[in-house]
């Protein structure tokens, strides 16, 4: 019998508090888990009370989800190597523009058996240009095995019990399996596939899709126009996936990850909502992070920017005329308007007649 | 040089004038295509005059595409024989359940070498149960090659020339470009895939995914669980098409007529929106379509039984818990609320382990 494993959540925020009500209760079913969850929290102070206190106490993180319960077994920790020190899974659910220095105290600490799995959605900067994974960023500080969760998840609603799904990015099946059983519950499903890049990639570039769906939706052109922009994005994903990262799977973009996140984002989420404002208002995207998102930065604009710095570098702008057009649309190279124009000649329209798709059994056997 | 092709419209509703609009301006582009573009147009009396008169004198289908103008080579005939007898494509764009009747006085006249396209969506019933394609119908009763047209097309906003794509599902190569040329313009973009009985299955199967998403649109789910149900649903479009249509490919629920179809529908459409009602008024789908169809019958319970009758026959009810739950909620067997039950262990869930994921590259090479 091994020893059961110890569970660390790095994040204590909206979606590391959700996450953190499902694992406090599943690692009390399985004998497989240590029974006391260990949650770094940044500490601050709300109301003259430490937040550690306070939910060590109360068992609420009245800061970032008030109103739900967390199981009592889980342990809010301010300092993150007595959270993370001995750990067997660690959980990273921390704003990734801290991870580095979140991270720097565990280096050359952990066992070497721990392994990690990343909630963080979006990605960092490479010098000079490009993006990293935010799950190859924790492998390089930490140097641990990274797997990911992305989905259409949003954490008031996971934390709600509305039912969802989830999927995980896992190249080994009895870390999946682990994974699995840690996270799933009857109302938050877990798909586990192996293709851990393309589930990560597909959490980043849909903030740009959704982009492209609020200028739709400013410029007042209807429902065929927004599902053509957000079909096209889809397919501009898998193609980026397969420049960028080959050997990436078409059946992922079917998963929660995949088409199932694009959808919400497109409908509801801020980059949609700030780009059809970016139309109406004639504001800057400056302009409009400051006075709708309290200054923080936008991921799709951003986001644009960097893939395309990836893209102009390959000299394949072209083959990804909704990504350009966007990037081009926020830096005010081109009109909002000037969108549609760019995807007329779609590649993925004058290829129609080479194209072999594959079978559908063939995705399922 | 071979005699140019003359095309007919059977049908002259709404999507049929939208079509008809882009058809009789595209034929004058291409030597390959006689000038003249035939309507069959059910003849009735508006304002004291004759419709196909109307359309005649004043190039505007007043009744069913008010305010837009026709090109003045689309010529509008009240008889279907003379309309269709000569020509070499016949695009069949006619309320469904008329299809029989109105192609009747057409059978064994058409010439040997014509060919058919249809936009119809939704499906007949076979003789004992389960469904039957329009295109099949079409073809059983004509005898000609058939054929389809699908996609993300609200009429209104294809005649107001707003951007979308839609997808041809054609088996020959020439042919299939030769209904590009019919059809495309360049604010309508066509992509031609060879997969004819998935692009159509699409255009039915999507209506009841739409009863889902009004379901819980009604109970007020919110957008995980939508974005959840939606997946589902495709997921078991894909597999229906791998039990009931095999050789299907995957890539074809990536196109237009595939996930961006499903999403119109499942955000827009009356589908939905009668589903929402159902769940918020406690009516049945009876009276709501009495006051809110004026009497129409509803496509998506419709399709749901008579998918369920195909399940049924096979023993895969189970394999399909979304529209077997969609089927039992629209007949009052199980509430609403329990859809969410039925899907909590969707085999999509419990297969993870086994998926094998076909690779992105494969599907366009």
């Amino acid at each position: 019998m091994t020893t059961p494993k110890k569970i660390c959540i790095l994040g204590s925020g909206n979606w590391g508090s959700a996450i953190a009500k499902i694992v406090g209760s599943n690692v009390t079913k399985f004998d497989t888990f240590d029974n006391e969850v260990r949650m770094y929290v940044y500490e601050e102070m709300v109301d003259g009370r430490k937040l550690t206190e306070i939910i060590n106490t109360t068992h609420e993180n009245v800061k970032y989800l008030p109103g739900k319960k967390l199981p009592s077994n889980v342990v809010a920790i301010p300092d993150v190597v007595d959270a993370a020190l001995d750990a067997d899974v660690i959980i990273f659910v921390i704003p990734h523009q801290f991870i580095r220095k979140i991270c720097q105290p565990l280096i050359g600490k952990l066992k070497p058996t721990t392994v990690g799995i990343s909630l963080i959605k979006g990605f960092d900067l490479k010098e000079g240009g490009g993006i990293v994974l935010i799950s190859h960023l924790i492998k390089e500080v930490v140097n641990i095995p990274v797997s990911v969760l992305m989905g259409a998840n949003l954490a008031g609603e996971v934390a709600e019990e509305k039912f969802c799904e989830t999927t995980i990015g896992c190249r080994d099946v009895e870390v999946g399996k682990m994974y699995r059983n840690l996270i799933q519950t009857d109302y938050f499903r877990v798909v586990v596939v192996d293709d851990v890049e393309a589930v990560e990639v597909c959490g980043a570039l849909k903030n740009i899709v959704a982009s492209g769906a609020g200028f739709v939706d400013g410029l007042g052109y209807g429902d065929n126009t927004k599902a053509a922009v957000i079909r096209l994005g889809l397919m501009e994903m898998i193609k980026f996936c397969e420049v960028f990262y080959p050997g990436s799977k078409l059946g992922t973009f079917f998963e929660s990850c995949g088409v199932a996140d694009l959808i919400t984002t497109c409908y509801g989420g801020r980059n949609r909502r700030v780009a059809e404002a970016f139309v109406t208002s004639g504001k800057s995207i400056e302009e409009l992070e400051k006075e709708m998102l309290n200054g923080q930065k936008l991921q799709g604009p951003y986001t644009a920017a960097e893939v395309n710095h990836m893209l102009k570098a390959k000299g394949m702008e072209s083959r990804f005329p909704l990504f350009t057009a966007i990037h081009q649309i926020c830096l005010g190279v081109i009109p909002p308007s000037g969108m549609i124009d760019c995807i007329r000649n779609h590649p993925e329209h004058m290829c129609s007649f080479d194209k072999q798709h594959t079978s559908v059994s063939g995705s399922h056997e």
